[in-house]
């Protein structure tokens, strides 16, 4: 009996409302010995209130220890462990763009590079050509022919694109061709197994026939790709939890999780304003609602302390529109943390706040690190988060007479 | 190697003796914002000497969100994953009334109704006949004659019998016939495989016989089944603890429950102190009892917040007499929490204490559930309580070299 089903035979249909806003990247750490993390420096006087009359824990992403990319982050939020479901990154920016990836498809992330006469590459991201310039390379290497094999370029912004290509037995065990340093050449596609050998073939002549194409086209005037993947399997929002699932997000990635466990992607505006009306508009029409807040965790990549504070600051200040809704389950918490004092995603556990009815309260007062670490949740995998919203939304029935 | 060979490898037999009191149902929440549970509302001095003395926790039934019925309740604190044990509640009400149930048993908890002159509901529970009347009516069933299949008729109580139908190739992939409304018929069993076909036409048969013979007998005029199950492949305490392990319960679903894995079934009588005088009688002849206290859990389905506490007082006042016992483990815990304010089991960890002299205090000094959130047993899955168990009793050897 697995998690999955185990919500297929318990849930009920009670009309319930869960909202989910993920603050990404939302843990963090103090800069110095003593001092306070950023969610502990913010002043979030609403948020603060859910923690006290909600419960809150820590919740670990993966496993302790095991520092999260967005897809793995995602996933366990939706109930999903994240080791058993593994998403390439091609799939997601494939997803993000709307490109309806299917069976026979290998999708892969393209980067816009700069390389010099001897092929080797000065600039890894073509100094952020905008995305004009990207809709027009992309235009450009959709001509290209692939023999056996259909190759779809599509843009994403500033230097980033997809490639899909779609052909008969294509796997996706296939080296990233981006090296992932200055001063030296794209690496060469190599497939393991043979399908991936067969991937291998078509994304070398892919690449081989860009490089011809964007010569003179500086500095955006090679291509890199990584994450070769092929769609997963993976069971629906619906099908596990019978909820109508809504994703309000503004970043492609996020959409593109999102729509991977059949939520429906909604245009969401740029703002989380605009976000918070668009969830007012199909209030009705939804059971479940996630809600990306991208900047907690640019913030933080970028180092910046004092900006990840203020963009909590901001998400609190939105917090009343949520409540106004009148949610049933309303949780608040990260796909990992992003502690601006390592500029990067990490495996602290992530706070947490599930405000319902039926918690049992746990005294915690403030939206905090060090009080999410003495909260009723515990410190908790994520992938057991949505089995907590289900309980608290009156949404599952008892297990066993 | 999973946990029960581990505990086969390990064990150690030392003559110590631990009683594990399982008050069904006793985690609960306060009534209002910034209140007290029945448990922290309650003045239980002996459960808080044995708080201050021992470690407690918060035990997490099955998993985060999921409420138990009584089964997997049980199951867990006996230290067998519910998940991977489900017992349906046929097995579990005909090993509660000492029926013998065997291999090719279907066992189906049946409860009188009353039934209108078209053949609908009118009361799912014929006005909770006298159990005299149970009697009369089971026996007068008895006659009914199922072609190819014996047909066991028992009494429990009120409108509540038994079930058992012993033949050939009987699976029990068989739907309720109890419709869990009013103003509808009884439905018709339908099996899902071959051999759950046969039990179905053996039901239906039954059924019908019983209807004609029932007619005139309002309000007990008409009967539905529910919970249909065969005996599960389940180890017992003496094969996996080695523990010698008696039941001390007055109700037929525990001792049901503890017969299923193998403790003998003592005559308790009806009241804690007469449990606890049977507990002194067979002290010596047994290393392991289990205490089951009902009215932590029937108060709570009542939603009498206040009747709780008392029955929970009621519960305290009689520690002294355990623990002039002298155990060496002395556990007193819930099979899952019944909140008064949600008159229904729920889903919130469970307040446990475990006294031993080997334990490291936590510093914990009232049993409660904000104690208990911080204890030093964390939050854990009951079925490591039986390992806690074993090893504070001095009862496990060392993992490796």
């Amino acid at each position: 009996m697995n998690l999955h089903q185990l919500m297929r035979d318990l849930r009920e249909d009670n009309g319930s409302k869960i909202v989910l806003v993920v603050a990404d990247g939302l843990g963090g750490l103090p800069l110095e010995f003593g001092g306070k993390t950023e969610l502990e420096t913010a002043n979030t006087p609403n948020l603060n209130a859910i923690v006290r009359e909600g419960v809150c824990g820590l919740s670990v992403p993966v496993l302790p220890g095991i520092t999260p990319g967005s897809g793995p982050g995602h996933l366990g939020l939706f109930g999903f462990d994240p080791l058993e479901y593994r998403i390439g990154r091609g799939i997601l920016e494939a997803l993000g763009i709307n490109f309806q990836v299917g069976p026979r498809d290998v999708a892969v992330r393209g980067n816009f590079c700069t390389v010099n006469d001897a092929g080797l590459i000065t600039d890894r991201r073509a100094g952020r050509p905008a995305t004009e310039r990207c809709v027009a390379m992309c235009q450009k290497m959709q001509t290209i022919k692939v023999p056996g094999v259909e190759a779809f370029v599509e843009p994403v912004r500033e230097h980033r694109f997809v490639v899909v290509f779609r052909g008969d037995n294509l796997g996706d065990d296939v080296n990233d061709t981006d090296p992932q340093a200055l001063n030296v050449a794209p690496l060469h596609a190599v497939g393991v197994d043979a399908n991936s050998q067969n991937t291998a073939k078509a994304v070398n002549h892919f690449i081989a026939e860009a490089a011809k194409l964007l010569k003179a086209d500086g500095p955006t005037n090679m291509i890199t790709l990584r994450g070769f993947a092929r769609y997963p399997k993976i069971s629906t929002m619906q099908d596990i939890y019978g909820l109508r699932a809504a994703c309000v997000a503004v970043y492609p990635m996020y959409k593109g999780l999102a729509r991977l466990v059949g939520m429906d992607i909604l245009d969401a505006g740029a703002t989380l304003a605009e976000q918070i009306d668009t969830l007012k508009k199909v209030w009705d029409k939804y059971d479940f609602f996630f809600l990306h807040y991208k900047y907690t965790d640019s913030t933080g990549e970028d180092g910046n302390f004092g900006g990840k504070v203020e963009k909590i600051e901001h998400l609190d200040a939105e917090v009343p529109h949520i409540r106004a809704l009148n949610p049933d389950v309303l949780i608040v918490t990260g796909d990992h943390s992003t502690p601006s004092k390592m500029k990067s995603h990490s495996w602290h556990p992530v706070p947490t706040v599930l405000w319902a009815k039926m918690v049992r309260p746990d005294g915690a007062v403030e939206f905090g690190e060090s009080f999410c670490l003495r909260g009723g949740l515990g410190q908790f995998e994520a992938k057991y988060l949505m089995s907590l919203a289900m309980a608290h939304a009156g949404r599952l029935g008892k297990y066993g007479a």
